[in-house]
């Protein structure tokens, strides 16, 4: 086991190893491409890694299930901090290749319904082929199978290509979530502006107001909920866990209360981790609703402490 | 003060100092009538009694509303023991009297609706004219001033008058609560058929929701409501309080996290007691609502404090 | 029968017939006084009256149980308007009478309590009790009975008093509501500040969540509840039902909808008028919470037989 | 355009094509592969075919995100009838291949997740390299490219193979969700088993209670929720509608006004269609709740009507 190692979704010049060099920490640690985010995550497991970076929602193509679903399953894993990356494509090419001259596009799959509308206009008449990562896909265009590969433009450099286009999205702000991830341990401190996810299960049974009672835990206790995801739990159609992210950290009271309630009523309940807000500062984070905040709480343990003595 | 003093809403005779009566330890104190709700509180509230019984709660009038006022406004009281009593009314006549001979009846006002329907039915000419207790009313049949008074049978003797009739009642099962209460304490340890009363304010300002989150926080936490009125604050129209009464006892976790709740999100919370529930065996309680046991919440905290530790 | 005569809970010189003198129309309708809210109520079921004005609500004691009993049982009525009166007493004397000589003092029982605070300050020794109703209370002060009474200012020309000291109330802000109550027709065209009562009785059997589904059925669809009171249905200690006041009209589309889902899941609905608010005019209303206007209301059922032709 | 031609998630030989062809009516329909979800979709748009049978939900992979996003977004389209396949994969390979001498093996991504336990026990050594379908992998194994492929065992005849091993899946009751799209009508009458899917926008503002507000309009009209799903609006992380099915017709009245509910509060809700529910009979369906099935709504109404004309 290494300390210093972290994994990542690979190859090199994905988005993924973009998101985790903007952390501090990662110019101090060996950075390893996997082959798979279940690959990433099992190293963290058997110790071959100290952490993993994965992304784990993308403003286009939505969950990215095989995290979510890693990190529902196996052995217990958690989340210690988050990336926002804004997603443009660059459309990387041999040195020298003019854009009227490309008959070939290749990239990810989930590259392609973000730069569609782009194609259409552009390249109307270009053949599209999936490559297994975008990475992948500047690889083959280097060996010279297809023309032009749609990749972030720092994976030019890597596989010796120049960006024809850049800042190619269909979509304003596209911007892919990326996880830390590591064994549990205890979370961070609380920052003022954190992050809280959990993944809930519902009961075997049809239990068609389980979602809604979930929701009234997190409700009544004045805790936000920033995302909520199902997954199929794999017991057939239409039996589904939640993946949830909740504002605030598991060391604040409504936080901590609503998950104990969740823990009581579910039948089971996975903590990920408590961690800082990516591009959110503590100022910009709303206070807690009237009644919500750690000092609320307090009070009101002191209050039902001094009525359980006749003193309140 | 004495110990050994209990004060009741007097004066002897009335259907108050029966339901005392059945109190075990009502043999062991001195029983002092008093002229109105608020002086039996009052002798409590300044140490001249150590417990008052006073009446609460009519199956036919609704709630008694000088006692609801009484504990919700000035220095704290606490309930300590309920007792339900069937009210069925005897009509006491001057030994002797026939029932054809009786023109004036007299008894308490809130007597006069819960017989109606008999007197129309029985005594259709016979008028009536209320008296300050079911009891004064024997007292002024006693004296001559009315042929008959509604009272409880248990107050002929006392005035030397004769039950002509018994068992009358408009509705069935007419019954009054009682509370016992004396000056704020430790209450008793929970018996496994609890109830536990509050007075709850909502706020000054207009917040339509808000008594749908007030019954959320209980509702959240599986406690049960048994009885909610409201009260004027004396603010103005449409300003209320809420007396609530709900199942389980104050050391119970649901109860405990519910008052909690409402103490953080409403202005003020009045703790009036947890106490045994007349009439009703552990057996007869249904058992906590899935999730929110103390086991289960015991757990809970358990869970969340591994969590914390990244042991979970 | 009589369109011209409206009875009120009398006797003449009671804050009612006050009330009901603000009524533009009273000009020119006979005014009756009755014995108690029921025989007020009863004259216009049986047609000896057009119309009734009785109490309803009082800032100070509360809701009016006689007349919200009568309004839930027997023969159905409406409300068709209601009024709202400061409530200041004046202490009437016998002329020449000074605050001093006064020894013994009456009033209606509820007239008591709003006076207390000053009349533990003024008259510390005086003796209280109680009349059949202020007017009452006056008229035995003019046979001598008593040295002074609690009424209404208005009330010393009827029985040849004078008003020793004026605007005596404890509470600030003190106000009663009356009503004015008719036989059942069609409620007079929406203004734009309205208030609709209904009674509401959530079934026999024990069912806990039974009110905060009543709360929902009101709260999804964004109306208001101006106030809410329990009051017993004579089947037993714990058996209640609701009178609700909620916010705007039964034309209304979303008070409609709500109206008709309580009819749904209660086992008994009462509607009991959509009137005029007193002392609110259009302009001081609220709007409706965005969605649930009668525009939003009109366009989501175009909508809906849009999307049931395939045409949305 | 041809109201005889349907097409298909191709190519020939996916289960698609399979759960097609167990739909009555395919019989007599020119059925035509197309290369995407999109492709497929967008000949019905454009006229091309009369409907087009998607996959919509994976019992082990959840919603297809493709098909979810198709039918938000562009043309309206709607769902007329729901196939359920039971998913079971054969390993395919060239007559006379043995087990032992299987050293790559093919599919589609998203089956390699569904077969990962058996091939780690079966095949430990075996390479796995993505297809772009289960049918191309098939392909790729008869034109030598791989030794073995896994897809369903009828596609084994298309391809000139034959299944080595059948009934291969790692998840019990494994199956697969399809719909039959067509263009916007009048959906098919009510059977009794039925279900409604919309999706559902909660406005681009941060608006935290929103997806509670979303499930209590069909909460308090006791429609049960079978599924709900979270897409991607496009407009960057954390901006999601949902894609929900709820059981029961657009022509049932609780269904219609929880509809109309959401079609109030929501910025967009776009109905997807009412049809048939696979695989359950009209006696399996559990009635509706107490006070939401079209007697109860219509009762309602009709009180309504008598209320607002006095005659309730």
């Amino acid at each position: 086991m290494s300390a210093t190692r972290y994994t990542y979704l690979g190859p090199e010049g994905t988005f993924t190893e973009a998101a985790l060099r903007t952390l501090p920490e990662a110019a101090t640690r060996e950075l390893v491409p996997m082959v798979s985010v279940p690959a990433a995550l099992d190293a963290v497991r058997n110790g071959d890694a100290a952490a993993a970076l994965v992304p784990i929602e993308n403003s286009v193509e939505g969950g990215v299930t095989a995290t979510l679903d890693e990190l529902a399953a196996g052995e217990p894993l958690m989340i210690y901090r988050e990336v926002l990356l804004p997603i443009a494509f660059a459309l990387l090419v041999r040195p020298g290749t003019e854009l009227s001259s490309v008959k070939t596009v290749t990239g990810h799959p989930v590259a392609q319904p973000q730069v569609r509308n782009w194609l259409r206009t552009h390249l109307p008449d270009a053949l599209w082929e999936s490559a297994a990562s975008n990475a992948d896909g500047a690889r083959l265009v280097q060996e010279g199978k297809y023309d032009a590969a749609f990749a972030g433009e720092f994976a030019a450099v890597t596989y010796g290509l120049e960006p024809l286009v850049t800042e190619i999205h269909d979509a304003k702000n596209a911007e892919t979530r990326f996880v830390l991830v590591g064994r549990p341990a205890r979370p961070a401190a609380p920052t003022g502006a954190d992050k809280t996810s959990v993944v809930i299960w519902l009961g075997g049974d049809d239990r068609p107001g389980a979602l809604l009672e979930l929701l009234q835990e997190f409700a009544v206790r004045g805790v936000n909920l920033m995302l909520i995801q199902s997954r199929p739990t794999g017991a057939g159609i239409g039996n589904y866990c939640f993946a949830v992210d909740a504002e605030g950290h598991i060391s604040e009271r409504r936080v901590a209360e609503a998950l104990m309630g969740l823990k009581r009523i579910c039948p089971q309940v996975r903590f990920l981790g408590s961690y800082p807000r990516a591009g959110v500062s503590p100022e910009e984070v709303e206070p807690p609703r009237p009644g919500t905040s750690d000092e609320e709480f307090t009070a009101a343990s002191d209050w039902l402490v001094r009525s359980m003595d006749g003193r309140a």
